[in-house]
């Protein structure tokens, strides 16, 4: 599928070194990197997930025929304006971006006809950052979301879909940017606002590691978190964000309130509700 | 250690079928189970985690060494109540039950002088109940709560507190049974509630399951909740858990300020914050 592309990855750190690994062993005709930091290029290099690492781009891009840019939402749109004559015609372009809405418009703007920007957000991440934690592993049997426009081709939509499941992603949607936003302030940011709040409102005082079971555990694994990834993507999905809270808000203090009167009724009712919703997730 | 011991287990569900599974291995005298689940005994004893099952306490009880009630709060107290002749002089009782504060000085005030009950909390537990779920794999590496009182007896605490280690339990700590039901309303009482929340304020009409990363499924799990159980959980704690859902929504008030009013350097310090607390646990 991939054995006549030359490939090029934007930004080789967790994500990008991930796509790396994984594309490697589909066998692409090149796999490059960009990167302004030298050490991560080099180590990709000795990795053997890339066949070369450059730190300017305008090498790369003139020969590739897909384009990964695996950055932070604002550095994408700065990527594309500065290399917009850079892209071999005819290439596809896609991203890993976590927010997608103002990104669609202002990157379809200045795209040449040529280009194809196919805007894809891959469900896997980790809490970590950089090359040293990126792992093929972390695509398997996630999903993976494509927000196709009117611009895109379906031969370059397919593409990024059948290089998702070839990678190991379960399930591959297909929704618009503006519900992707919506959809992403749910599941994704809404789970790490509440993460943060929770392990930053302990006032224990003892030892919290050992009083824990695993149910905190796993609902503040999160709460290890990129500082300055995350406040942009919260910051640029706001609206979407915050009213999620205000639901999520009111759903808690119904729970409160139903403590505080003791009414049992509504709390059996509340819980076989979210009991029925998570067993069918 | 257990080879001279009878071992009653009270309530053959997810938690005390995990303990005769568990006591099994370390091969004590006799370990029996009362549950008023024919059924259930009938399991037991076919799986041989059990050396015979009774659903009179009587019998079993007069000559038990150590009890283990795997009831849930409520049952606790009406089972020792009603079985106050029944128990062997220098029996050694214990619990596991999730709250403490008003079950230990009831319980205490009946007690007779040679009984001595060691109230207990395994920081262990699956979202599913009944005893095919049971499984000794559940205490490995969790965490014991024991609450000594002051009519414990040092060698009953060493003794639950061997057990424990046993049995797979990787730390012990003893608090006071008021400290206890302060911790679990925050580290177990309050991730429940978050939990059934966020499942129960999803209004993005979608198929859920297809959008989510590890993050939601994680935080989600204990959003299939056992209703019964933790209804009587929440409002047997309610002081101390309406106190943590107050400090916890403070917190989420404060990241949802910052994000409305794109004040970047507070969400970057509560996310610093998180971030380390989360490293440390």
């Amino acid at each position: 599928m991939l054995e006549k592309l030359n490939i090029t990855i934007v930004g080789l750190g967790l994500v990008g070194g991930s796509f790396a690994k994984a594309l490697k062993a589909l066998n692409p005709q090149n796999i490059w990197a960009i990167d302004i930091d030298k050490e991560s290029l080099q180590k990709g290099e000795e990795m053997g997930i890339i066949d070369r690492g450059y730190e300017e781009p305008e090498e790369p891009l003139k020969s590739s025929d897909l384009v990964i840019i695996c950055l932070y939402p604002e550095l994408v749109k700065r990527f594309v304006y500065e290399n917009i004559e850079n892209f071999k015609p005819g290439a596809i372009i896609t991203d890993v971006t976590g927010i997608k809405n103002g990104l669609v418009e202002e990157i379809n703007k200045i795209l040449p006809q040529s280009i194809d920007f196919v805007f894809g957000h891959p469900m896997a991440g980790r809490e970590k950052k950089g090359l040293e934690y990126s792992s093929s592993e972390v695509f398997q049997g996630a999903n993976y979301i494509i927000t196709p426009n009117s611009r895109n081709q379906k031969s370059s939509i397919d593409l990024i879909e059948d290089i998702a499941r070839n990678i190991g992603f379960k399930r591959v949607i297909k929704i618009d940017p503006q519900k992707h936003d919506e959809v992403i302030a749910f599941t994704s940011q809404l789970p790490h606002i509440i993460a943060v709040a929770l392990v930053n409102s302990d006032d224990l005082n003892v030892d919290t590691g050992s009083v824990v079971g695993d149910s905190y555990r796993e609902l503040t694994r999160i709460a290890q978190i990129n500082e300055k990834l995350w406040s942009e993507l919260f910051i640029g999905n706001k609206e979407n964000l915050l009213q999620k809270i205000e639901v999520f808000q009111e759903k808690l203090d119904l729970l409160k309130k139903a403590i505080l009167e003791e009414e049992k009724e509504v709390l059996e009712e509340e819980f076989k509700k979210s009991s029925i919703r998570r067993k069918n997730l």
